[in-house]
């Protein structure tokens, strides 16, 4: 028993660890005092990745400043093995805990040290040859390495994760919207039926919003690429030398393969985090535009007798188990249940950062995570919503025609051959007595079976003169 | 053209006040300084009217405490005729001033003080015999006479006119949920036909959400009932005499006709509005009810022809020339609008409450503001909706009737007389041919038309047996 | 490797599950079909224990409605097991599925369902002899069943963890509010110096607001304890026995200790989730109190020389290894992000409450997930804010006295004996000198030093008189 | 009495009207109809105005396509009466209405068809020669038009109000910034003493907030510059003449100066308003932004005598009228609350935004009033902000270095010189006797004054070495 535990330390004083994980004192210490939540409040794993990106940087370019030639290579090591994940279960703090991700920021410091200390062939908890403090956060402060950190969290998922995610659902929705062009369909304003148009330029609405989407967010990057890193305590760069802060952002622009730089002004990247802010409002503009298309998807699929029933959905799990044709569309509930939490999360990010104080803004780690949730869920879904849902879906031809033909919307089409007087009263007879349109201004005699066929053509009504 | 202006004066010297106006040197000069929005943002009169009852009650019970009977009553009558909305014109201060809304407060003195010196015959801005601090704001502060005109602003509006509305239209409901109770529809869950209710149930629901709403609100009034007045400037109550606080509760409380008590503990009533934010949060739960409620009705009334259209709602304007039946559901537009700025106000409101710094909350206008605002267009469409929409509300029965029976969903009734499998089959063979279940299910040789007709009856599926 | 998989299957046919685990086709489907998130969005477990009370309700009064004994004996047994969180590895599900909460609903039905016939010595997999549906679903719907089992979970989670953590905190800070009581401070309102008032006073300010947090929660319950259970699929109870819903809510009443009642109206119980919106306003309320609690105490504290310092925080990690006395607001820290993510929690779920259609709400696990999120971290964060701060808070008497006898706002109490314009000229000198009131009153030769301390007197500032 | 009244006509029938009213039929019937809320709830004269320019712009660009010259003409000139605000009284319609604009629409088509027909000799209500409909809304529908005007009101309203007064106010800052550079003072992060930096540093962070603020709000607009114009009812286009819809783009783009085009997709033009909602997350950014500075010179305003004290705040109006240099810091206040106003706007669009159905988002009113009341309270309080407190704020220098000298962070600089343990101890015994840090490492005997002097230089910590 008394083998799983050693003895760590900090200015603090010693502390038990468990003997098989990397942390140090101060994670430990942080584990006791903030226990907030279970697993699922965890600071993020993509967090401690970017963390390890950064430190890697600091251990390749201290290498200049003095740092130890063997002892960065070995810090390298370490993080290369974070970022693979090899070491994920050594990050075990919560999101709650110092304002300043302090503690996380040291749970990265400490199991870098101890596993480059390893590497090294030393022993674990020893400090030495790799100190947690001198070696793997030299010239580095929390306050400006965790804002770095958040950055090139943001930067890297958003690029790996949710824009390729985001071209996949728009190409899906555009190759629907291609290979729907031909269907004429019923609009609908205010819910009710109005003119017509193919249910491709339906769908073409759908993908413009996502294209601009993809535009959103992208643009949403371009001062999160800024860095604070070289700012240290508050912003001066105290303690780190001249140049530092410009190589350090080259280097994690190496190392990641996206367009880093140094923040211009290093005050404003610790005291506040607008950009993250900003770049979280176009998250919330793509989940407000997910949430119309999924709406949409959901009601068009409506039935199978009772709804709209214009597009069918293919069913992915039983929905019920007698009742041939009820597919639940449970990909677009998904969906929008994302978007709320999205929604929910601009709301928190919002809070926080308006919550800055002097030289620092302290509710860093709640705004990254919720950064990160949204990220992570949003792009989840648009593959799974692709994958499961859209790739899928079938025009119900028969339905939406039949549809259209019993509109009396088309009666419009009639205005400029018998006139506005004559054409309402054919629209009001065929609503009157519940038949179409064509039955009606028939039956009044206004024109030929052939003139209405050839005069009320939906396929005349879908553009410009 | 220079006898437009008077000279009002405060500690800051001497300012030029419109002759016209009853207001002072301090309004003046707010005025001037918070040149915020226009005339719609300013400071909502109902809170000015509240104010007015309050200082009419301390008027009364300061006569207790040495305040002159004369001046006393004519406080008391410059008040009555705010209250009768007389004086309407000389309230021009915006919300966005100082956050303890002394700027207003002072407004409403300085209005008094000057229309009570003309009730006793004296001199408009002589502050003689009626001054606006020693006798109007005796033993009162800003900062606990805001908070306490906040709270019973709140109270009475809430109660002469959201609670009005929503038990209008709650009824109106009702009304329809009986007159619909015997038309039998299908039901839809995730959008997808489900087994059958009456409409009369389905309208039951929303009469249920809307008791409970009135019963929120209610609820929520309860801590909002208690006034901060008696607190003074931190919550100590420095410059009143003991019984102060509870005569002024107790007044307020008989000209209103409300139960007003004295806050329990003052340093509360002042430092936060938490009161308020639990109210709202009452309100939001309201528009989320009404959110869902003109939702359904609009979708449930779409068409003419290619929505669901089981409702028919009476047009109050043209919604298409041309197009008979085409009833945008413009009463349901205005409600859904409401209740996107009510749940907006919720956000301002949390985020205004939870920003208060030691002895005081300074942004009690902005919060006031938004939650008398969320009454007044709350109250409005559901006066507006009730009227122009509810009430008018038709059932189609026919398209019910039909959408009904064309439902496969009804072959649930057949498990318990030909079995599960079979029931299946029939629900299968109808959805692939597009017929009716009766049909498939004859034609399938499973049953004879009447035990379908028997069986399969719609009028027993509505409850447990 | 072919041991590790066994075979299950539903309507939809079969497929591969883990050998090693109790759930069956609908769950490992639903596994496949929603990969969205990781293991921090998974189904709350504490949702999946309020399904284990329900079920072993269902299955306990399902023997008066012909359940086999030992079936029912079974069941409850294994619904025991979950609840007592031996079965936790078997309930992978994430939030966001099918918008009813059915997969998660089945991943329970199969749970129960593969470990009683295990307990009854049958083989996982074969649905005998207790069917996952027949048996462990008899009478139940997911429709009436997952709001059923949101309640349960909200009342379970709010008694067991919000309640008494709110109570400890609300304790914790009555203890210093009268250990504080005779220690007189300078008031501080628009940040400004003003009238003192005590420590105590203060304190007992947030006090006030824990009480009143408390009542907002459990007043917010009352609506919470109706359940839905018995409304099967669109809320009419078809398939359930009559009295069948009342006797599932005394039962869970029975099992859990709380006053569960069936739903007045099961329309309003599926179609809505209404009470938890309502709920979460209270919720959202006191995190609106916490914050500012919060940020009062660590403006207190600020310092240890240029802040206002006048509270001691105990550390509990280093904050500083250099600097006795910085002491970083930790535990301030992490109370003030949780209030963000609970409000943003709220908008969360105002969107997603007011987003019902027809019959169902399909928004239902995103609601319960942030609901509970809400409790688990605000009960969290209480506890450790209480053990980890509030108890070890220190009044830093020298640092309040001194404020206190430099603050020029003690000049109001020399009004009443030396006259308003005398008393201004000594804060004005004493202002425009940088000395105290006492030196420039004495030196302007207004009074004696004896009476000047007779006078000026705070202990006589803190109450009417 | 009857003259005061005219006979106008819709197609629902004859309604009176004011006869000194210039609006027809169907604004008459919106007003009966949506009784919602007083004239603070009026659709925004910003947004009548964008319409008049629109108006104008298809007056001319009908010529083109069959409109009468006399009547264009005629068009045009009452177009420009409207953006003159000659003609404001004629626009009584709420917001909440209905959700297309349509009633404001033909308020505004029915004004422009009055007042042209006086222009041109006829009688008002005569609808000849100017029709509404067929004149001045020729190849317009509301769907295309309503969000038309949307966007020419935001891109007009933040290029003339919003971005100017963002200007104005990092202009203001960045003054004091350059005013305050070689004033050094006390970081502060997590509230607690750190290490020094410049006065004019810390402002220099707020110059880069609004710095980046005025480069978000500038490129949220470029997919605001898109037009629906063109899209008539449902995107389709139906009913206009190719090329209409880039010449009213061009012609808008004339009349304003701004640079429009028209919109590529005019499906996702109508059915959603994302452009909005994207913009208006960059000024939901600015508030956060303005929300941290006003918090920061509040909190180092602070005082006279027991807060932060660092800077002078110049009283605009009494604060106390016997306690001389009690400032509230008033216009912070306003800017908070207009914060918090902007924040929960954000809410209201994010979710109207999202509850578009089909070929519309029928939520366009209440979008754009939440859009323009944040731009123009914004825009207000910024130049009041600025006016009324950034350009008078003082440093008060003895305070900030009276904090400075006594601060023990500078200990950090001798860590070079004696150690780290050495430094350690001064700062512990400075903490614990109560002084300062030069007397307490004299004291100590680790160094003589003059070295003190020269190492522990605050100047020297400014920025990296």
């Amino acid at each position: 028993m008394t083998d799983s535990f050693r003895i760590e330390s900090d200015t603090f004083g010693e502390i038990k660890v468990p003997a098989n994980k990397l942390w140090g004192a101060q994670t430990q210490r942080s584990l006791e005092n903030f226990e907030i939540g279970g697993i699922g409040e965890r600071m993020p794993l993509d967090l401690i990745k970017a963390f390890a990106y950064l430190k890697k940087a600091a251990a390749l370019v201290n290498v200049e400043f003095g740092l130890d030639k063997a002892v960065s290579n070995a810090i390298a090591q370490a993080a290369d093995e974070i970022i693979a994940g090899k070491l994920d279960d050594n990050f075990p703090l919560v999101t709650y805990q110092t304002g300043s991700g302090t503690q996380s920021h040291m749970n990265v410091n400490e199991v870098l040290s101890n596993r480059a200390i390893e590497i090294l062939g030393g022993e674990r908890g020893s400090k030495t040859p790799v100190h947690p403090n001198d070696h793997v956060n030299m010239s580095q402060s929390s306050n400006d390495s965790f804002p770095t950190a958040m950055h090139i969290a943001a930067v890297v998922q958003v690029n790996t994760k949710l824009l390729p995610a985001l071209r996949l659902l728009r190409d899906a929705l555009d190759a629907k919207a291609k290979e729907f062009d031909s269907i004429i369909k019923i609009g609908r304003t205010h819910l009710q039926d109005a003119t017509p148009l193919t249910l491709g330029q339906e769908f073409s609405g759908y993908v413009q919003q996502l294209t601009y989407g993809i535009q959103r967010v992208e643009g949403s990057l371009e001062r999160v690429h800024y860095l604070a890193q070289g700012g240290t305590a508050v912003g001066t760069g105290l303690n780190t030398r001249k140049g530092f802060d410009v190589k350090i952002a080259d280097k994690v622009s190496e190392l990641t393969g996206y367009p880093f730089k140094t923040a211009v002004n290093k005050f404003e990247a610790l005291a506040c985090n607008d950009a993250l802010v900003e770049s979280h409002g176009a998250l919330n503009t793509v989940a407000v535009s997910l949430m119309k298309i999924a709406n949409d998807i959901r009601y068009l699929g409506s039935g199978p007798r009772c709804g709209y029933g214009e597009l069918e959905l293919k069913p992915t799990e039983p929905g019920s188990s007698i009742m041939p044709g009820k597919v639940n569309p449970t990909q677009c509930e998904a969906m929008t249940m994302v978007c709320t939490q999205v929604m929910g999360n601009n709301t928190t990010i919002t809070i926080a950062g308006s919550n800055g104080q002097f030289e620092l803004n302290v509710f860093k780690p709640v705004i990254i995570r919720n950064y990160l949730q949204s990220v992570q869920i949003l792009s989840d879904v648009c593959k799974s919503f692709t994958k499961n849902c859209v790739v899928d879906i079938k025009a119900n031809k028969e339905k939406i025609n039949q549809l259209m033909k019993e509109s009396l919307m088309l009666v419009t089409a009639l205005n400029g051959h018998i006139g506005y007087d004559k054409s309402a009263k054919c629209a009001k007879k065929a609503h009157a007595e519940g038949t179409t349109l064509r039955h009606a201004s028939l039956e009044l005699g206004y024109l030929t079976p052939e003139q209405f066929d050839e005069w009320v053509d939906p396929s005349k009504m879908l553009g410009p003169s």
